[in-house]
C-alpha cells in the first residue's frame, strides 16, 4: 500500500495491532494463493465492467489489466512475494497491483467486497477442477470400456456375499463398475449447474450502491447467470458441500473397486495380475508384489467422507451473512479436488494394463456350484414351484459338498433321485457356458448383451465428450485435457 | 408356507437351524415392512409381465394379484401378522400370499430374487417420499414468498460476523432462505432421476435365464427405465447416500433458519415474536418462551448428516455384488426422510405466523454504523480511492463510538475534519432508506428488487408445481399433495 | 395433574395452545420411556434426600416412594399409559405419582428440574448399558482365549497388504482381536468415570435455592461424586459422545474380524466353516451359505460412527445452557448400546463354534513363499548387509514365481547361483514350523509364546472381572451377567 | 543406496519400473518427514539395543548414531535433501546413513520392519504432540481461573434456550468451561496410556527370528511397555482415533465457547470487549470489529471432526496386517494436533484480555424475569404445591410482559391478586444478588461457592501439572512448556 501504513485491514478503528500469532493464525494465504488466476480473471471482469458503467476511465482499466496480467506472469514464474501480512490472495494482489499501478489499483475494489470476491475466485476455480475430473472420469470409463469389449466373452464367477453365486463374464462385471462411473459424471454436471452461478457483486452481503452490471460480468466469466440474493451469495457453500459429497461417492466406488482388486490379486483368489509398475514390494519381504495404488485410493475415500463431514459441519448453524468460520471451506475442497484427480488418473493409468487370468476365472466358476440356480430354472420350466425348485437344488448341492464334486458331477440317477422331472438334457443347462448365454435380457451378462451395453455406453461417453466440448467453447474456458 | 416346513430359506442345505437370537438379530421386518405397500405394488407389475411372456398364466397372474390386493387391505386394516420368522417385508409377503393361493404365489418368484426385489421396493419408496418432501418444501417456499412480500420495505440490520453491516429489508432476508431451498429443490430433482430407475429383472445379479420383458414392468411402474448391468443393480445404494446429502444440505439450511429464529426471538434480538403454538414453556422457569421447535429442528441436522456418514461407511470396499451389509441402508434412510418432512412441515406451518418487531430491526439498524459503507462510497464518487475513503470512514466511526453517536449524528464540522470532500449534501446518504434503495441491481437488497425477485420465484415456482403434476399424471403417481 | 388443567407445562404464560403436531413433533415418550426405571430411581433418590433435608415430611417421602414402586411396577407389567401428551417419561410419571398420591407427587419436583433430572437419567442408563458391554467384551475375549489355546500351533499364513508374508499361527491371529478388545475394555471404563458423576441439583442451570445435599443423593444412587458446576452439568453430553466414540472403536475391530471371516470363509480362501447357525441361505441359489452375521456386523460400524458424527454435530456451537437441540441425544445413544451389545452377543456366540480348517490354512502358508525373510535373515546372519540379502532373495522369489516353485523347492546349487554363501544348511530355516519358532520374544508369534500371552491376557481378565465385581458390591448395582 | 541401484524398494522381484507418477502419488515423504527426529531418536534406541543383544557391533553401532546424529542437525538446519524416489521419511533417512558410514547402515534395518517402525515413530510424536496440548490446556484453564475470580460476584443472565432464565454470575458461566477442559485433559491423559506402547520389534506383523530384548528398547525410548501382539501393532491405529476424537470434543467444547464470544461481543448482547489484537475488520465496512478468532476456531471444530470420520472410515473392515491403506493415518493426524494446539493457543493468549461489561450484563438479567424461580420456591416454602407455584408465577409473568415490568416492579396488591400466600418479604427474594447467593450448595452459582470451586480447581490443577514434570522427569522427555 503506498498512502496507507497499515497491518490491517481497517487499522483507523483500532487501537491495538493485531497479536502477531493471531495474524498468522488466521491468513489464509498459505493455501488460497491457489486461487490467484482465478482472482485475476474476476478482477479483469469487473474491471471492464466498471469501466463499461462509467465508474472506471477507460485508461484504470487499461492500467488494472496490464498490472494484473503482469502480475500473473509473476505468480506462474515464481517470482512472485506472497505475505503472510496481506492476509489473503486477495489482499496480496491488490497490494502488488497498487505498488505497480498506483491509485487506481485501489478502484479496482469499487463495487465489491472480499465476500464476493472469494465466492466468486471459489466458484471458478472449483469449475475448472470439475472439468478436470471430467476428464479423468472420461479416461477410466474408456479404459474400462475397452477392457469390458475384451472380455465380454471371459467367464468368471459372480459373487454375492463373497460366496460364488452364478457365473458372469468379466466384462459383465467390469460394466458394473462403468456404470456407477456414469452415474457420478452425471452428479457432477448437475452440481456443476449450481457452482456456475455469479456471485460477484454481491458485496459485502447488501450488493452495492454503484450501478453495477451484473449480467455483464457474469457473461464475461463464462457464468450461466448472477445469482439471485446478495445474502446468500455471499453465505452460501452448498456447492462445496455438493461437489464433496459427489466426490465421496466417486471415492467409495474407487474403494470398491479397489477392493475387488486386491482380492483378485491375493495368492488365493488370482484372478488378476497388476501391472508391475503399480506396485511396490516390502523392505523385508522380498517376495510381496504389494497392490499400493488400490490399497492407497481405498485409504483415501475416507479422506473425501471426512472433509464432507467437515463441510457440513462447518456451516451448520452459521448466521447469515459471512462469518469468518467460511474461511475453512477452501483446504477440504482443495484437497477434495486433488485426491479425485489423482485417484482417477490413477485408475485411468492402470486400468489397460490389468491382465485377467482367465483360467483360474474360470476354474473357480465352476468349482462353486454356480449352475445352481439353472438346474432350478430348470425344474421350474419343468413345472415344478419355483420354492419346490429351490429345495431340490439344496439337497442336490448338500450331495455335491458331501462327495466334493459340481453338479454337472453328479449323475443322473442321482438327481434323478431328488425329483423325477429331471432327464438327461438337464447337463445342458449345467455348463458354464449355457447359463451365462441364456441371461440376455436388457442388463444381463450374455455376451452379446455385454456387447451390446458396450457399444452403447461408448456412443453416449462420446456424444457427452461432444457437449462438453461445445460448453466449454462457448464460454472460452479450455476443454478437458484427455 | 405349505409343504415345506423350514424356519429357514434354504434349510436342505443346513444342519443346523439358526441360532434364535441370530434370527432375530438378522432379521429385518420390524423396519422393512414400512416398504410393504411398495413390495406389493412391485409384485404385482413384476405377475403382469410374467404373464404377458408367457411364464404365468392368466389365472395365476390374476390369483396373485388378488390374494397381494387382499393382503394390502389386511395390512392398512393392521391386520396382518408379521412374523420375525419370515425374516423381511419380502418372505412375510409371500408366506401369506403361498397361505391364500396355494402354489401359484411361489411361482411370483420366477425370474426375480430378493436382491433385486428389494432394492426395486427402495426405490419406489424414496421416490414417493422426495414427492412428499417437494411438497412441503413448496409449502415452506410460498409461505417464505408470503412474508417477504409483507416485508420487502422493512428495514433490518444486515450482519457479517454477527455484526452489524449495512441496513437490509426484512423481505430480502427470507428471499436468502428462499435461494436455499430452491437449490434444495432442484438437487433432490435431480437425485429423483436417479432414483427412478428400474433394478427388478437383474434377479440375484446376473439376470435371469427366463425371457422376461424388463422393459413392460419398468413403465408398469412408472420408471424412467430399465437399469442397464445386472451386477450395479443389486450393489447399487447411489440413491439412498445422494437423497442423504441432499437432505443433510436441506437440514443444513434449516439450522441456519433455526439459528436465526432462535437469535431473533432472544431478549437481546428481539426482532421477532414466535407463534405460541410452537413453543413450549420450562418446569421450572415460567416466563421461559422457549423456540422449541427450531431448536429441534437444529439439532435434527446432525441426525441427518450422521445418517449419511453411515451409509457411505455402509458401501465403503464393498465387493460386487449384494451383501448382508446393504440390509443397514434401510433404517437410516427411512429416518432421513421422515425427517425431512417432519422438519420441513414444522417449518411450513409456522412460518405464516412469524411477527417481525419492525421497530426493533430498524432500531437495531440504526445503532449500528450501518451506512458507514454508504459513507465511503460518497467520498468515492467525489473521487477519493476506495481504500483511502475506507480509512476516513473508519476514523468517523472511531469517533462516533467514543461519543456514543452515530455516523449522522456527527456535525458537519466533525466529518469534514477527516475530509474536505464532505459537504452537507453527506446527511441524505446516511439514512437507512438511501442505503438500501440504493442496491438495485439484480440480487440487491433494494425494496423494488425484492418485490420483482419475489414476483420471479413465485412464477418458476408454479412452473415447477406444474410440471410435477404433469410427469405425476403420467407415472399415475399422486401429486404432491399440499 | 388434578387442578391445574392444561397440556402445556407452563399454560398460563402462553395465550395460544401448542399446535397438534408440534405436540407430537416435540414429544420424546416414544424414545425415552426407555429411562422409566432410572428416571423412578432417581426420583427415590431425591424424595429421600429431600426428607433427610427437611424438605418433605416422612409421610411425603414414603407416599412417593409407594407410588413410584407401583408405577415401576405397572411399566414392568406393560399396564402403564403413556401420553404424547405428558411429552416425555419424566412428565408421564409425575402426572401418574400425582393421580396416584395427589399434591405430594408435585413435591418432588422441588429442588430440581427437568435439566437435571434426564441428565441423570441417561447418565444412569448409560453406566448400567456399559456394565452390560463389559460382560459380552468379557464372554467375547474368553471365548477368542479359548479358541487360540487350541490354536496355539496351527500354522497359517499372516498376511501384509492380503499378500502372504510370513507364517504365524492361528493362535496369534486370534490375541490380536484379543488385544483391540483389550483396549475398548479400557476404553469403556475411562469413559464410565465421566459418565459416572450426578448431575441431580444443578436445577434448570444455576442450582437451587433450597438446602439440598448433593453429596447424599450421589451416594444413593452410587455416583462417584456430585458434578462440579450447575451450568455445565445440564449442557454437558460429553459422556455420550464419549461413548459413542468408544463404540465406533468397538465396531471398527468387529468389522475388522468380520471382514476376515467373510474371507475366510469364500472358497477361494476356505480357512475356516462358520457355524451353520450364524448363516443364511439365499432365494435363488441354493448352494449358498452366507456369513451374514459378520456382514451384517461389519455393515453395522458405519452406524455407529454415523451416531458419533450426529452427536458431534448436535453440540457444535450450542451457546449455554440446555436447549431443547439435546433432546437429540438419546436415539443415538440408545441405539449405540443397543448396536453394541447385539454385537458382541453375536460374536461371543459364534466364536466357540468357528472350525479352522488347518490343512487348508497350513498349505496356503506354504504356497506364498513365507519364509523369504528367514532366507533373508540366514544371509545376514552369514555375513551379508540386510539390504543386499533382500535383493538376494527378491532374485530366488523370482525364479521361483517363473519356476512355480516354493523356495523350499528350489535346488541348492540354484540358491548358492544367488549367494555363495548359502549352504545346506539352509533348509532348516525354510520350514513353517522353524520360521515360527524363531519369533519367541515379547509379542511374536511363537508358539511358546502365544501360549505364555494367552496365560497373561486370561488372569488379568479374570483379575479386570473381579474388580469390577467389587465396584458392583459397592455400588449396589447387579454385576454384568455373564 | 551403495551396490544396489534401484528406484524400487524390492526391485529384484519386478520386471517393470514403477509409473511415474505413481512414484509421486505414493510416496509420503513431503507429510511425514515431520516425524524425522522420531524416526531418528527410535533408530538410535534400536541400535542400542542391537548392540546390547549381540547383533551388531560396538563399533557399528557408534557409526549409525554418529551418523544419525549428523542427519539430524543436517534436518534442523535445512539443509538435507529429502528425495521422492526414496519415498518415505525412513527410506531417506537410511539412504543418508548408508552415504554416510556405508554398509553398516543397511543393518539397522534388523530386527526391524517399515511397519513397527512407522507405528513407532507416529507414537513417539502423537506423545510429543498430546504433551504441547496438555500444556496449552493448562495456559487456557489457568487463564479461565483468573479471570473466573475476578468475576466471582458479577451477575450475568444465564440462559437456557438462549431465553434468560436465572441470574449467574459469570465466574460461575466461566467455570462450567473450565468443567469441559477438565475432562479433555483426563481425556488426553487416558488417550496417552494407550499411546505409549512400543510397537518396534513386531517388524513386518510376525516378530523377528533375531533375539532382540524389546523392554529395553521400550525402557529407553520412554514407553510404559512394549506391545503384546505384533500383528496388532502393525495394524492398530486406534490411538490416533482416540486422539481425534478426543481433539473433536475440545473443539466441540472450543466451539461453544466461540459462539458464547461471538453473540456477546454483538451489539444487541453486548456483554464483553473482545481485544482488538483478536480481531479484524472489513473490507468495505470500516465499522466493523469481526470476532475472528472465536469464528476461526468454531469453523474448525469441523475438520477435526472430519478427521475423526475419515480415520474411522479408513481402518473400517482392512483385514490384518499392514495395509498400504495405513499411510493415510497420518495428515488427518497431524492436522490434528496443529489445530488443538493453534486454537487453544489462542485462546489462552486471547482469554485473559476479554473485558466483562458489568452494567450491561446486570441489566439484561434484570430485564429478564430472571428471579421468576424464586418467586415460585418462595411460595412453595410458603406452602404452596410446587406446580401450583409455578402457575402463579406464570400469571404474574403474563402481566409482567405486558405492562413491561420486571417481577421486582409489580405492587404487592398486584402479586397478592395471584395468591393471597405473598406478604411483603417477598421482595427480598426478587433481587439478583439474592437469588444468586441462595445457591450455594456444591456446583451452585452463589459466589462464596464459585470462589471455593476456583480453590479447589486450582489446587488439582497445579497437582496434575506436578505429576505431570514427575513423569516426564522419569521418561527423560522435556516437560511441556508453558
Amino acid at each position: 500500500m503506498t498512502n496507507v501504513n497499515s497491518d490491517k485491514l481497517s487499522s483507523a478503528r483500532f487501537a491495538q495491532a493485531t497479536d502477531a500469532f493471531v495474524e498468522v493464525f488466521t491468513a489464509s494465504v498459505d493455501f488460497d494463493q491457489r486461487m490467484a488466476q482465478q482472482d485475476i480473471e474476476g478482477s479483469i471482469a469487473h474491471a471492464k465492467m466498471l469501466c463499461s458503467c462509467g465508474i472506471l476511465t477507460e485508461q484504470e482499466r487499461d492500467a488494472i489489466i496490464n498490472g494484473l496480467t503482469q502480475i500473473s506472469r509473476e505468480i506462474i514464474n515464481g517470482e512472485f512475494v506472497w505475505s503472510i501480512k496481506q492476509e489473503d490472495v486477495h489482499m496480496n494482489i491488490e497490494a502488488r497491483l497498487t505498488d505497480l499501478i498506483g491509485i487506481a489499483g485501489k478502484k479496482l475494489h469499487t463495487g465489491r467486497s472480499r465476500n464476493d470476491q472469494v465466492a466468486t475466485d471459489i466458484r471458478l476455480y472449483l469449475r475448472s477442477e470439475i472439468t478436470q475430473i471430467l476428464g479423468q472420469l472420461t479416461r477410466l470409463q474408456t479404459a474400462i470400456l475397452d477392457l469390458a469389449e475384451q472380455h465380454a466373452d471371459t467367464i468368471m464367477p459372480g459373487f454375492t456375499h463373497l460366496q460364488v453365486a452364478q457365473p458372469i463374464t468379466f466384462g459383465h462385471h467390469l460394466m458394473a463398475w462403468f456404470e456407477m462411473l456414469s452415474r457420478d459424471r452425471e452428479r457432477l454436471q448437475d452440481c456443476c449447474k449450481r457452482v456456475n452461478i455469479m456471485p460477484l457483486g454481491s458485496a459485502a452481503l447488501a450488493g452495492t450502491s454503484y450501478p453495477i452490471d451484473r449480467q455483464m460480468t457474469s457473461d464475461l466469466l463464462g457464468f450461466s447467470r448472477p445469482s439471485a440474493n446478495s445474502l446468500d451469495s455471499v453465505s452460501d457453500r452448498d456447492f462445496a458441500i455438493e461437489f464433496a459429497a459427489a466426490g465421496s461417492l466417486i471415492m467409495m466406488h474407487l474403494s470398491r473397486f479397489s477392493e475387488e482388486l486386491i482380492l483378485w490379486s491375493s495368492a488365493q483368489f488370482d484372478f488378476i495380475e497388476m501391472p508391475d509398475a503399480f506396485c511396490t514390494g516390502s523392505s523385508i519381504m522380498p517376495q510381496k508384489k504389494n497392490p499400493d495404488v488400490p490399497e492407497l485410493v481405498r485409504g483415501k475415500s475416507g479422506r473425501v467422507t471426512g472433509h464432507l463431514v467437515s463441510l457440513l459441519m462447518l456451516m451448520k448453524s452459521q448466521p447469515l451473512a459471512y462469518n469468518k468460520d467460511n474461511q475453512e471451506d477452501k483446504e477440504p475442497l482443495f484437497d477434495t479436488a486433488d485426491t479425485l484427480i489423482n485417484c482417477l488418473r490413477a485408475y485411468a493409468d492402470m486400468v489397460p494394463h490389468l491382465e485377467a487370468k482367465k483360467t483360474n476365472m474360470y476354474n473357480s466358476a465352476k468349482r462353486g456350484f454356480a449352475t445352481a440356480t439353472d438346474l432350478a430354472d430348470y425344474l421350474v420350466r419343468k413345472g415344478m414351484a419355483f420354492r419346490d425348485a429351490h429345495e431340490v437344488v439344496g439337497l442336490a448341492v448338500r450331495l455335491g459338498l458331501e462327495s466334493k464334486r459340481d453338479l454337472s458331477e453328479l449323475s443322473l440317477p442321482e438327481l434323478q433321485h431328488f425329483s423325477g422331472l429331471i432327464t438327461d438334457d438337464v447337463f445342458d443347462y449345467l455348463t458354464l457356458e449355457g447359463s451365462v448365454s441364456a441371461r440376455k435380457h436388457i442388463g444381463g451378462t450374455a455376451p452379446g448383451t455385454v456387447r451390446l451395453a458396450i457399444q452403447t455406453a461408448r456412443a453416449t461417453l462420446e456424444h457427452d465428450q461432444l457437449s462438453l466440448l461445445i460448453t466449454h467453447h462457448k464460454t472460452g474456458a479450455a476443454a478437458p485435457g484427455l
